[in-house]
C-alpha cells in the first residue's frame, strides 16, 4: 500500500468537506441555532486542522495499484462519515456518537435510514447538512475531488483506480478520453438536473428549504426528508415531480450525455434502460391493482403506487403512504425491487439493472447449454459481445452479495426483532434504500436496534454504496502491509 | 425429442410403481381398511393398465440426447406423482385431488410438507405408502429402474443422460466403470443403512410400524411422520438415533463406498464433507447457546438443537420441538440452513454443501482478482483443479435458484399470508425440507394456502428435487418439437 498517497488524498477530501459544511453553518447562524452552529464550526476547524497538513504533504512514492484505489475509497468514506457525524454530536442534537455515525453514513451512502423519531426537531443547519450529504455521496466524494485536483494530469491510471472503486456498475464509463473531463460532464448533468427539480418544486409552492433538501435527497437517491411524514403532506403535483426525478436520477447518466450529443437511438435503445423501464411499469401496474381499494380514484392509486415503486427501485426511500400496511404481494414486490435497484452509472444503489440483465443472459446461456451441450453461445448486450469474465464476475458478485446479506441478517437477528424487520432492515441498508418493513417501516425508524446492529447496518450501507470490494479491506489485514 | 423412448421408460417406471404399492395394500388388508385397500388396488390396476403396454412397446428410434434424459426425468416424476396420489383420493382419505397431489409430490421429492392437520387419522396402508414414497424418491425412481433394466447394456450414454437429470450435485459420480454397477452399489448402501436404522429404532422399543416409516422418512431425508407431533414423543435414545441417521443420509454416498474400500483418508478428507461437518457443529453450538434457557440441562438442549439442525440441514424436516417458537437468531439460522442443504450425492436437498464450497472458492478468487488484477488463480478442490466451467455453472445455478425463489414467493404472497410464512414455505418446499416458519411451522401444516399456491409449492418441490433444469421443460414449449 502506498500510504503517503492514500493519506494525501484523504487529507484533500477532508479539507473539501470543511468547505461543504459552510452553507449549513450559514443557515444555522441565520436561524440563531447556537448549538448547531457551534457543532458545525468546530467540525470545520477540525477538518481543516487534520485535512490541510495531510493534503499538502507531498507523497513520497508515486506507484499506485488497484488495491490503493480501493483502500482510498474505503478509508475516505469512513473518514468523511466519522467527521461528518461530529456536528450532530457536538451540538447535542443526537447525543450518542454511534447514532450520529449511523445517520451520517446513511446520508453519504444515500441510504436515508434514520434513527430519529422526530426529524422536525433537528436544527435547520443540521437538516440541511443531512440532506446535503446525500447529494455529495450520490455522485461520489472522490469523483468530485478528482475534478478539482487529479492525482496526475498525464497518467490517468491512478485516477481510474480511484474512480473505479467508487463508481457503481460493471465497468466504468468513459464518456470522453480524459477521465477528468468525463467526471466533470457527469457532475454538470447532475447539477443541472438538481437545479431543475428545485425550480419545479418551487413552482409547486413547496417552501424553498424543503425544496432544496428534497432536491438533494432525490438527486443522490438518498431519502432523508425534512418532515416526519416524509413526502406525504406535499401536494400531488410535488409528489409527481419527485416521482419523475427519482426515476431520472436512477437512469445511467451516460444516457443524458448521449442525449446531449443527440444520439437518440443509442441513448434510448440501451437494454439496461429498457429492462429498468419495463420493471418499473410492470411493478406500478401490479401494485396499483393490488392497492386500488385503499385509494379513491385512479390518479391517487397510480400516484402512490408510482411514487413508492420509484422510491424503492431508485433506492431513494421517500414515502407518501405507509407501504408497510399494504397487502403482502405489494410488500414482497417492493422488497424484491430493493435488490433490483437502479441503473449502473446512476446515483442509485441495489444490484443494478445491468447486473440483473447480465444474470438473466447468463441463465439463458446456461439453460441452453444443458439442453444443447454442443452448441456454442455468446452473450450479447446492446449489440456487442460480452466477454465471459464480465458475465462470470457479475454472477460471483451476486453470490458474494447474498453471502454478505445472510451474514448481516444473522448478526442483526441477535437483537431478537422479527425476521421481517431484521431481513428488511439489512435489505434496505445494503441496497441503500432507507425504510424497510415491520419495525423499520416508512412510518418508523432504526432506533429499535442495538448499537451492534447499528454498526452492522451502517457497514452494510457502505458495502452497498461502494459495491463490496473496497469494504472487504476491513477484513483482509494481509493487504495492509506496506509492501 | 425421442417420444417413443420417453414413453417406454415412463411405462416401465409406472409398472414398477404398481409393484411398490403392494406392501401398502397388504397392510391395508391386514388392518381391515376397506376404503384404503380399494384405493390402493384400483391404483395398482390403473398403473399396470397404463404402464405395461407403454413399457413393452419397443422404441422405434434409438438416438437419445441430453434433452431426452431431462424430459424423461420431468415427465416420469410428474407421472409417478399423479398416479401415486390416487390412493389418497379414491379412498376418500384426502378429498381434494390437488391436496393428494401435493402430499404425494411432497413424498416423492422427499420434502415432507403436509396438508394434513391430523396425520394419525390416515389409514395405516396410506401412512406406509406416504413414507415409502420418501424412500423411493430419495435415491431416485429412475436410478432404480436403470438397475433393473438399463436402456442399453453396451452404450451407457443413454443411462448417463437419465441419471444426470435425476441425481443431485455438480457432477455425477461414477464409482465403478459401469453406470449400472455404480447405481447398484449406491442402492445397496442405501438399503443397508435403512435396515440398520430400523433395527436401532426397534432396539429403542419404538413400535415396528413407526420404526419402519421413520426409517423410510430418514433415509430419503423426507420427513413425513406417523404421529401428529412428528418425533417429539419418541424417547431421547430414538431421537438421537434419528439425528445421527439424518446426518448419515445427508453425506455423499461416495464416502461410504470409499470407506468400504478402506480408503479412509480420501473418504474423510473430502472438503465438502468437512465444510458440512463444520456447519453442522457450528450451528448446533450457536443454537444450543441461544435456546439453553428453554430446556433443563445440557443433554436436552444439545439433543433438541442437534435434532433440529440435522433435520433442517439434511432437508428431512422431522421435529422434536416447535422451533418456530425459538428466538430470532435460531429461526434465522435454521432458515439459512434450509438453503445450505445436504452434501451432493446424498438423498438430501437444498443448494448442497459442495455448491456453497465452490461458491466460496469463486468468491475468494474474484476478490483476489480485484486486489491483484494480474495474478492468475486456479480453483482447487480436494487437491484437483476445478475447471472454470464447473465453477461458473455453480454460480449461475445459484442465480437461477434465486430467481425461481423470488418468482415463487411473489406468487405465493398473492394469498395474503405473512411474508415470513410465504417466504419460508417456498424455502421449505424448494429445498425439500417440509416445515417452515409462521403458519407453516413444525406444529402446523400447508392447508392454509390456496390451490394456486399449492401448485406453485409442489412445482417448487420438483424444481428442488430435480435441480431445476428438467422442470424448465415445462416452460420451454420450443423443446417439445419432435425433431
Amino acid at each position: 500500500m502506498n500510504y503517503s498517497m492514500i493519506l494525501s488524498v484523504i487529507g484533500k477530501v477532508l479539507t473539501v468537506e470543511s468547505v461543504f459544511l459552510l452553507p449549513a453553518l450559514v443557515i444555522s447562524l441565520c436561524c440563531g441555532e447556537g448549538a448547531a452552529a457551534m457543532g458545525l464550526g468546530i467540525t470545520m476547524a477540525l477538518l481543516v486542522a487534520v485535512g490541510l497538513p495531510l493534503g499538502l504533504h507531498k507523497p513520497k512514492r508515486t506507484d499506485f495499484f488497484a488495491r490503493d484505489g480501493l483502500a482510498i475509497a474505503c478509508l475516505t468514506w469512513l473518514a468523511v462519515s466519522a467527521f461528518g457525524a461530529l456536528p450532530f454530536c457536538i451540538s447535542g442534537a443526537i447525543p450518542n456518537y454511534i447514532d450520529c455515525l449511523f445517520e451520517t453514513v446513511s446520508g453519504f451512502t444515500t441510504t436515508g435510514a434514520t434513527i430519529l423519531a422526530n426529524v422536525e426537531a433537528l436544527p435547520m443547519g443540521l437538516l440541511y447538512w443531512r440532506s446535503f450529504t446525500h447529494w455529495l455521496g450520490g455522485m461520489g466524494v472522490l469523483v468530485f475531488l478528482l475534478i478539482l485536483n487529479p492525482l496526475s494530469a498525464k497518467n490517468s491510471g491512478e485516477n481510474m483506480h480511484i474512480l473505479r472503486a467508487e463508481s457503481p456498475g460493471i465497468k466504468i464509463a468513459k464518456l470522453v478520453p480524459r477521465m477528468r473531463d468525463s467526471a466533470s460532464i457527469l457532475y454538470r448533468i447532475y447539477i443541472a438536473l438538481t437545479v431543475l427539480e428545485f425550480i419545479l418544486l418551487l413552482c409547486g409552492r413547496m417552501p424553498a428549504f424543503d425544496a432544496l433538501c428534497l432536491s438533494f435527497g432525490t438527486a443522490g437517491t438518498g431519502g432523508f426528508g425534512v418532515r416526519n411524514d416524509s413526502a406525504a403532506s406535499y401536494s400531488p403535483y410535488c409528489q409527481w415531480v419527485i416521482t419523475i426525478f427519482m426515476l431520472l436520477f436512477s437512469v445511467n447518466f451516460n444516457v443524458y450525455f448521449l442525449l446531449l450529443l443527440r444520439r437518440w437511438k443509442k441513448a434510448l435503445g440501451s437494454e439496461e434502460l429498457r429492462l429498468f423501464a419495463g420493471v418499473v411499469a410492470g411493478s406500478v401496474l401490479i401494485i396499483s391493482a393490488n392497492v386500488f381499494r385503499f385509494f379513491s380514484g385512479v390518479e391517487e392509486t397510480l400516484r402512490h403506487a408510482a411514487f413508492q415503486v420509484a422510491s424503492i427501485i431508485s433506492t431513494t426511500g421517500f414515502s407518501t403512504v405507509d407501504f408497510d400496511a399494504w397487502p403482502e404481494l405489494s410488500r414482497a414486490l417492493l422488497l424484491l425491487l430493493m435488490f433490483f435497484g437502479a441503473c449502473a452509472g446512476s446515483t442509485g444503489g441495489g444490484l443494478k439493472s445491468v447486473r440483473v440483465l447480465v444474470m438473466l443472459k447468463a441463465v439463458r446461456r446456461a439453460v441452453n447449454r444443458v439442453f444443447h451441450p454442443n452448441a456454442v453461445r455468446l452473450v450479447h448486450m446492446d449489440g456487442e459481445v460480452l466477454d465471459d469474465d464480465t458475465v462470470n464476475n457479475v454472477c460471483v458478485y451476486f453470490v458474494l452479495y447474498a453471502f454478505i446479506l445472510c451474514a448481516a441478517v444473522l448478526l442483526v437477528t441477535l437483537d431478537g426483532l422479527s425476521y421481517e424487520t431484521s431481513f428488511s432492515a439489512v435489505a434496505a441498508c445494503l441496497n441503500n434504500i432507507g425504510p424497510g418493513l415491520g419495525l423499520v417501516g416508512p412510518s418508523l425508524h432504526y432506533d429499535c436496534f442495538s448499537w451492534l446492529s447499528k454498526i452492522v447496518l451502517l457497514l452494510s450501507m457502505l458495502v452497498g454504496r461502494l459495491e463490496i470490494y473496497p469494504m472487504l479491506l476491513l477484513v483482509m489485514p494481509r493487504l495492509w502491509k506496506k509492501k
